[in-house]
């Protein structure tokens, strides 16, 4: 580090820190929202995944994770640093907390897979799953943009993770859900599609707050500073876009399911919220709070389309809507992305949305850029559940399916008297 | 904002961003509170409630609500500026900070009604409700003293709402229980009020946990800054006030419940922490440790008194308790400032209490503040409930409200096995 | 305060408040993780515990706690400040800053003794108790190594209180666990140990994950100042090392239980994170984050034997495990910090562990501390509540015990319908 013109910053270390606090605390966010959509007979087997993934990452991001998403590396893969974190240096944070920022991200993206494969996938398969995503998909993909890879040479912009995060996570989950095939009961047998309700919309609501919270650690954090003016204006403005297309995003799922379905269905306005958050993630640094808005209304009206589309044409059961919400909308966010920016933030080039006056170039890599992440977690994720699904069979038998996997998988209940 | 002497601070603008994300969490306390003190036939509606709160309070106070409350007009009203938040310029902190740290306050003002309209009230009428308040009630009043306009010009001091929030929601939530009438079942034929416990004691303490967490936020953050020793000293200061205020509060509950009913109450003690806090919210910069103290003690036994008294003697069903902790307490709390502040605080005068050597002058307008806002909003409330009832109608039909509102109005039931 | 040098710093306030929040928030998780793994009768009396537990802590604390742990006194014993906390100046943060941050950690060393004493206190007792822990117990052995006492003239070490905070609550809590005797129906004539499952581990572990959260305020906040590169980078790495041995003694858990019992444990992978996080407290700052990780491991692996040692062998009843959690790891970790200190930190001198070159010293100095100060509080514990015991009885009849002690000791329940 020697010659380094840049120092540590107290109030950066702090403002990154406390961020990276807030996206763990979106772990509990997501075990009740899973928990809380699902059956109380699976509440400890989902309970144990979402520690498993936190766990697990942790110990996985730091041993090769971290080295092969931001290690220098050529364009496509960074390098292994084994347990030493060291190499991140030179920034305005100390490594430490660059790591521990990085980590309580990538948990996140293993955490979303779990809720599409719940009730029916067998622990020691899914735990095997979380370790490839921790140490292989998502940190390669993420070396692309983030880690200095060929679509950051490109120019792609996403800022918190609408395409990193979750449509990678969400691309998973449809892998996931598309190999295990839908739990039993769901569909009839003339292939109508049966309403299996969660048991218990209050934990899933507060689940929805704790992530919606958390997201004020994800989005704003990711400036990775707070220091000086043009950070405190840049923070201050992501946590406006990112409340404001949450609040539209519930909005348009309110709405929507109050004209179409004859009532207001408090469990897609659920999704509605998430789905603003993930879409608006990937640029909530470059929209206006206008922007921000129209991000949100357009991924709450396409999330209650996709759910729909996904369960009853496709007939691919994601008992909580993961895909919908992470997969379709992060995609459809980093897009959007491409249509709306307007401000510039810090080293980021002044791009511009189409609408803004921007060229075709910049939307056409958000495009290129989304996708392309998007192909890759997918193929890696179906290979990877074909894999195991063919050596060791990747979902318990009929009979644990219909009695419940906490007692045969953990030998405990999670409701007693 | 040329020649603005004044910089953005990057400490101040971590420190109110955090803040605010601590009053968003009140959201959830709020939502578990009163989905917890209520019966589990309504749930869904409750949660469903806090929702359009927050969302529709997000929307709305940026569109006119920040404008109305904050722009500089004359002493009653501000001005409208749609959507521009530019207005609120030249301070230590971006203007996006400043909105959505009054945006979270909003919707904590129209959250507090739905707790004593609960399991009675049609949904579209809420929705309607919470609208009214988010872009009329609260910014009109709020313009008065945290706007510039007439009450500030005379002195009045509410640091972080007791009158202005919790106060101007109580009264209203006052106004919607005495319009919609009591729950069928409360109160026998012969008058006997009937006690309908809560589905779940477990979320109701949460709730209160979680509030009194977001409170650590809505009064210290209510400094606006953090550089410098003096504003260092002030939210140190303000977080021990609030949090022994909360404490007494909870403690005089338990006394007080435990001497005259014999048994300390959880329910009470609950409602005890809430008057504490919402009493020191108005004067948590200006009193003293000990004085924050007293002020718990005083609303923690008035109001234990005060839900007997609405309950028996006016009639009133309010199934939380609302307009006992937010209304008769926040009035309380402020006037109590008129007696107990000893300190003075950045650019407020520094008034001293009477019991401190103060003059009847800032007694009496802090007790004139608080009954202005109280009548302003007790007044709005009351005339909005009764157009609404006179026209559509407020009340839910006696089936619905016997069968559950999840049901008919929502379609789910928030609890399933 | 004259001729100081030290200057308040806002930075260094706002990061040791907002640490203050976040060991607040340990409340609620320390409530949900009693509530849920006891049974559904005693539940309104667990949360009430809980809440005694930090609002007598927040009074008293700041009544005579404060001025016997940090007043100057002698090597034994702090001086009587009564309610005034203004002795504690000359710091880089206000006196009401270090004021609340210490009075959320008394109220934490008070509640984990709940857990091991539930379903069968009376609660008239159990404030008795609440009450002699927060002004005596505590305050009294913190003084020994947090206020200048004997054992920071000897060099002991414990920087966030594995030993000052969970050794003395997890004895304690040994203590009341055997003088009240176990639940009736824990132990079989023939003396073998029943199983009694708590009635959600939805809610235990959302404490765990609460309790996880609140632990980055704990630990990180313990440095007490953020500001400059020394201090940020002290803070990022302790985050780093709590998080790890969290993640570690998680899954030391996971993997014991799946190979010992067949089946990976809920409970028990929540107990070792909880256990992971006890041990790493005391040495957070001076370890590596490898070093934290082979603490998470042994402390994982020992509370599983230990829980399994003082329930089967010891028969003694300790409903959530805190006895190993927080007694066993508590000790367990202030020792391994005399193995594998490798840092220094702050002023603290540059002390390294056994396997890193340190000398004998330090490591026997670890050792007498934590020791001594669980020697101090479980003697101190033993005595109480024999006493207590002898003059009114500890424990409720059994009729009581066999139908819940909410009716009876609340006059409520905490689920209806």
């Amino acid at each position: 580090m020697e010659d380094s013109i840049i120092t540590i910053s107290g109030l950066d270390t702090v403002w990154v820190l406390i961020a990276a606090m807030l996206v763990f605390f979106m772990q509990p966010g997501f075990a009740l929202v899973e928990a809380g959509f699902t059956r109380a007979k699976n509440t400890a087997n989902i309970l144990m995944k979402n520690f498993v993934d936190f766990m697990v990452g942790s110990v996985l991001y730091w041993f090769i994770g971290f080295g092969i998403m931001y290690g220098a590396g050529n364009g496509f893969f960074g390098e292994f640093h084994l347990f030493d974190y060291s190499f991140f240096g030179d920034t305005n944070v100390p490594a430490e907390c660059s790591l521990i920022f990085q980590t309580v991200f990538c948990a996140t993206a293993a955490t979303i897979v779990s809720g599409a494969m719940a009730e029916r996938t067998k622990f020691s398969m899914y735990v095997i799953f979380s370790i490839i995503v921790s140490v292989l998909i998502y940190p390669i993909s993420g070396h692309w943009s983030w880690g200095g890879g060929w679509l950051s040479e490109l120019g792609f912009h996403d800022f918190a993770g609408s395409t990193n995060v979750h449509a990678c996570g969400g691309v998973i989950a449809l892998a996931g859900a598309m190999i295990l095939g839908p739990r039993i009961g769901k569909y009839t047998k003339s292939g109508k599609s049966v309403a299996i309700p969660g048991h218990s919309l209050t934990l899933g609501v507060l689940g929805v707050f704790f992530l919606w919270f958390g997201w004020f650690g994800f989005n704003p954090g990711s400036q990775l500073a707070a220091e000086g003016s043009e950070n405190a204006i840049a923070i201050a403005r992501v946590m406006c876009t990112t409340n404001m297309a949450a609040a539209t995003g519930g909005l348009a799922a309110l709405i929507l399911t109050w004209v179409v379905y004859g009532k207001p269905s408090l469990s897609l306005v659920c999704n509605g919220v998430l789905a603003g958050l993930v879409g608006v993630t990937a640029g909530c640094d470059l929209v206006s709070i206008g922007g921000a808005a129209i991000i949100g209304l357009i991924c709450g009206v396409v999330m209650v389309g996709s759910v729909s589309f996904i369960d009853k044409v496709c007939k691919i059961d994601d008992p909580v809507g993961a895909v919908s919400v992470h997969g379709v909308c992060g995609i459809l966010g980093t897009i959007l992305t491409g249509l709306l920016a307007t401000y510039a933030n810090g080293d980021v080039a002044a791009n511009a949305g189409l609408f803004y006056g921007g060229g075709w170039d910049f939307f056409l890599v958000e495009v290129l850029g989304t996708f392309a992440v998007a192909a890759w977690a997918f193929t890696c994720g179906y290979v990877l559940f074909w894999v195991i699904k063919k050596i060791h069979g990747i979902r318990v038998s009929a009979r644990i399916e219909e009695e419940g996997l906490d007692i045969y998988e953990h030998g405990e209940t999670a409701y007693n008297s």
